[in-house]
């Protein structure tokens, strides 16, 4: 019953943030019955909110527990000062992220004023191989995880994308070995973003940063020192 | 067994982020071999995650689907820009929150540079008679919160913090009339907050923004047509 009410609770997106209980019941391929009983007690404990409109939502309680998350809300609060140090002094999109599997999730995300565009939204998911904070985290991550994203088929997102695994294993070598990521062009037409790794007290990468700017607009050798110092903070605020 | 995994959920608090297993089933009030069995389900779905000290914690999948909560991230995201203006004209403190019950939940919190200290956390909750924000939400609360919440005994934080219900109900109704609260050192000695009801699209008011600076620093009458300026802009940003 708890992995069912789990089911619900997985059932929601981005694409799907309010549902009716057929939908709900649908998505988390339980019976309508099942389904109206278990919603029924994550609605009573708060973990889902029903709408005057009869459509289920996450809840506010689910939420206040979930910004007890180490790696999600308590690791965005400390890097939240220098975060918007880095906003406010470049005017251009700042990103936190942290690696999940083989994914990245995105913790944090300032939008600059007249930045460019990005695809990227706080909770949301990405394929590891295109984003700057991507290469980043796979780049160290232990060799099973990097393994299995090269040897995937890799998302292609724009002609720059790079798919060849034998490119990407070498940018990601780069990455160690420089200290900071170039993705250039490969998520949107018109976006570049140098990313950095984060080290928590005992020198492990626990997250990325990056600034995202409109490519050509600034040279990646030029960002790196920045983002790279910027990273380095937030390290020695999470001690 | 839902049930019982939510009350697991719900045994992370601020002050317990991380537990064992057995502060946790005591914490949640189950056996320890069902609280064993029920944070096994919890830690395969991403709710939990066990760390190598072999506690756990809240995981980093239940804050990707609580960002999906209307009330919480998805509202703080659209209220985001917004809120940075206010903290970057002014450099202070700037707070969103909104109501469950009859408490208080803070959604964001922005720490101005230099600016006086603050006691709220963003997820974290608060009696709403103290705050600026609670004051706005409580005089635009149902007749039934509002007599609950006077009703009640009302926490006293300072020597100035307002716990008469006479007092009280007339500064509900002044929030109402001047569509501003000021909360003048009734939270902390030297800190004053000056808060502005969020309206929807049909009118309702669904949050609360405030600036809360240091006491003496700056005239409640200056800061107001700023908060409510903000909190209207906010409310377009909702539709």
């Amino acid at each position: 019953m708890l992995a069912r009410g789990l089911r619900l609770l997985g059932a929601f997106s981005a694409e799907h943030p309010a549902q009716t209980l057929s939908e709900l019941a649908r998505r988390a391929d339980l019976p309508v019955s099942t389904a109206h009983r278990l919603a029924g007690e994550l609605v009573d404990w708060g973990a889902l909110e029903r709408g005057d409109d009869g459509r289920f939502r996450v809840g506010l309680r689910l939420w206040e527990v979930a910004a007890l998350a180490p790696r999600g809300s308590a690791l965005r609060e400390r890097a939240l000062p220098f975060l918007e140090d880095l906003s406010q002094i470049t005017r251009e999109n700042v990103q936190l992220a942290v690696r999940e599997g083989g994914e990245v999730v995105f913790v944090e995300r300032i939008a600059g004023s007249g930045a460019v565009p990005v695809l990227t939204r706080v909770g949301g998911r990405f394929a590891p191989t295109a984003t700057g904070v991507g290469l980043v985290l796979l780049a160290h991550a232990p060799p099973d995880v990097q393994e299995e994203a090269l040897a995937g088929p890799v998302e292609r997102y724009t002609p720059y994308t790079v798919t060849d695994p034998r490119a990407l294993r070498g940018m990601l070598a780069d990455v160690r070995s420089s200290g900071f990521a170039v993705s250039d062009r490969q998520v949107t037409d018109d976006a570049l973003s140098v990313a950095a790794p984060v080290h928590d007290g005992r020198g492990q990468v626990v997250a990325a940063v990056s600034l995202v700017v409109r490519h050509g607009s600034a040279s990646p050798l030029a960002l790196a020192p920045l983002v790279r110092t910027s990273a380095r903070a937030i390290g020695r605020a999470l001690g």
